[in-house]
């Protein structure tokens, strides 16, 4: 029988009704002739509190022991899940990560997924069994202890499952109804997408839209596994939501995609470094031991044998940054004349696989921004995606300005 | 190195100040040189919201799924006692009941501990681990699937890993400082023993005397494994609690160790049965595959080719023996009058190992309950136990006589 994955998130299993609920939407798939594996969330609130728990007693914690408290979430919603489904009299029950096993490597509280063996699920389904109900986000690493794979770290495991037992699809269920041409909230005239492709999901993912765990998505576009992310709070229908899939499935599409944002962004700039080689892998490096997350990364030639370096980082990060150059600095490894941080700044990106044939977005975009009177700070690009870096209190004039100007309320 | 073995149990552990609290008796006893094996059950109150849970959704459960969700609770508490304990700059880490592995058979919700290899936790011990954190009630099935081992099954997880790892003893650490010769409820005169012998513990555990589970004290007799009962809530001290070990381990001791009581009884008579060869078997098949514990049993001849059959069990399993016993009669398999249901009786007993070479111990017992008017209704009898049943207002004036009687208060 055609295997069909369904991922639960948090808020769509947060009581028992809502597993109910859940559960009546999985019976639907099983009627229809699926096997289908369901991938469940701890109930919402439920990681938080072990979280609190965990980060209270020792707040420099053994990931370990992390990964083995806040793992069980998931383990009691799988089995109420099992529970429900037997209720409904369909054959189902739980497995948990050690048990399927889902093996991961042994970066805790991070791991990467290595392999899913599909043999003990296959076996199951051939005996009769109809609804294999996995706990999300964990694994179990070669010393047999429990990992996990990090916040959203669900997703993921629906999409590995999705390609193990090479599902016919992998769908989402979530607290809204699919991907947004931008953000709702800050854009009335937002559509909603009824398709879009592998490569602008990544972009929009990592760009802030907090729909899919950005590995989750990688994983999809690498096996080929169609990605459906639609609202557990709605009736459901073959319309439902939004289909990520290759872009060779997308009959028509509006050369941009979607207007993307994050105002939680920084930028510095270490005025007038002694350049020489190597000096960008000197201050990246430095930065990046120090568990700074650079983004965009511009250089300047300021004067004979010197440097300007700007990059933007989270806000969050600026005192690590700092602390890490002028770390630098003192040990002599770096020489700058000062840093400047700017944490009055924002990111705002147009992304889309139209852009690859269709040339001048990026001049649009800039025209746009500029007829607005918005200065733009930072510009970088790639094949599918312009980001800007802009004063932050401008965010919602450019996603606006920009959202109409390339007719994202508007189907191609 | 030595090693221990630490049980704690929900109230012990109930919150993250309890937890260090009982971390930090750990760390007394690794500072004395010993390896210790904590035990940990879930943080009291955990267990009863997931079996709320779960019964909710499915009155009928499936067992292997209700083990599945109620064991997480005692990871957690392992996790965080691990986490606490290193906090403290003790190795240690935690271990669910499948990595050690606890391996048990597949009677799911009251599985029995079949194997626990020493072989891992040995070999981190080797490695300079000092504490390894187990969850309690739990195991893994031959089928890879988690089993729990009822209720209390912590007590019992404890006293294999003693058995297993050949401790030099077992502490179990509760919410009473020890074992009393009867509830200090009920005769202000009780008395904390220092000592007590297996046998006799068995005898009031079984006969309501909550402290320990059953099994837990079966297996420490059966490996010789020295049990020690102890408070949380008291500083501990070589002195604190009851010492549960072998009779030849105790050099005085009183001929009666402890008066135990139960006022869940009911006695139920099976007036005028056909009398035959295998009836009583017929009789009581037929209460077991009811689901009856039964616990006394007195037949009367009451006239030629009749009997009378009398027997106890809990109050809440007389509708289920009245219909097992109607049922019965109603196919033709037995015979009988009326079944006439006492609710009103109690139990009381007395218990010691002394009365294997003492006489007169029952006799001073009957002698006793009838000073104070007190009629018996059924008596029953072991080796070192006598148990009457009475009517249940009476059970506070017999405990008290007979505590009063046989100097319970007193040291031998």
């Amino acid at each position: 029988m055609p295997v069909l994955v369904m991922k639960f998130g948090g808020t769509s299993v947060a009581t028992l009704d809502r597993i109910r609920r859940a559960a009546k939407r999985v019976s639907v798939e099983v009627a229809k002739g699926y096997d289908v594996i369901v991938i469940v969330s701890a109930m919402s609130g439920k990681t938080n509190e072990l979280v609190g728990w965990v980060t209270e007693i020792s707040p420099m914690y053994d990931a370990r022991e992390y990964d083995a408290v806040v793992s069980s979430g998931e383990n009691i919603t799988a089995g109420l899940m099992a529970l429900t489904l037997q209720e409904m009299e369909i054959p189902a029950r739980s497995w948990q990560g050690w048990q399927v096993p889902v093996l991961t490597n042994s970066a805790h509280s991070s791991a990467r997924i290595e392999e899913i063996p599909s043999v003990n699920i296959a076996a199951k389904f051939a005996e009769g069994m109809r609804v294999a109900v996995v706990s999300g986000f964990q694994g179990v690493s070669p010393e047999k202890r429990i990992t996990t794979l990090g916040r959203g770290g669900s997703d993921t495991t629906a999409v590995a499952f999705a390609a193990a037992l090479k599902a016919e699809r992998c769908d989402i269920y979530t607290d809204v109804d699919g991907v947004y041409t931008t953000d709702p909230r800050v854009s009335p005239k937002a559509r909603k997408l009824e398709k879009i492709a592998y490569e602008e999901m990544l972009e929009l993912a990592s760009l802030g839209a907090k729909v899919l765990q950005t590995r989750s998505v990688e994983l999809a576009m690498r096996f080929n596994v169609p990605l459906r992310v639609l609202s557990s709070f709605e009736e459901p229908n073959d319309q439902a939501g939004t289909l990520v899939c290759a872009e060779e499935d997308i009959m028509e599409s509006n050369v941009v995609a979607g207007v993307a944002f994050s105002r939680d962004e920084a930028k510095m700039t270490l005025v007038s470094v002694a350049d020489r080689p190597g000096i960008a892998a000197t201050i990246f490096t430095g930065l990046s031991e120090a568990g700074v997350n650079v983004d965009m990364i511009v250089q300047n030639i300021a004067e004979e044998g010197r440097t300007d370096m700007t990059w933007s980082c989270p806000t969050d990060q600026v005192t690590r940054a700092e602390k890490a150059m002028s770390d630098a600095k003192d040990s002599g490894v770096i020489n700058y004349h000062e840093l400047i941080a700017d944490k009055d700044v924002a990111k705002v990106s147009v992304v889309g696989i139209g852009m690859r044939s269709h040339t001048g977005v990026a001049a649009k975009m800039f025209r746009v921004l500029s007829a607005e009177g918005i200065n733009i700070r930072v510009i970088t690009t790639s094949e599918i995606k312009i980001s800007v870096l802009i004063d932050r209190k401008y965010v919602e004039l450019a996603v606006q300005a920009l959202h109409d100007s390339f007719d994202l309320d508007k189907t191609s």
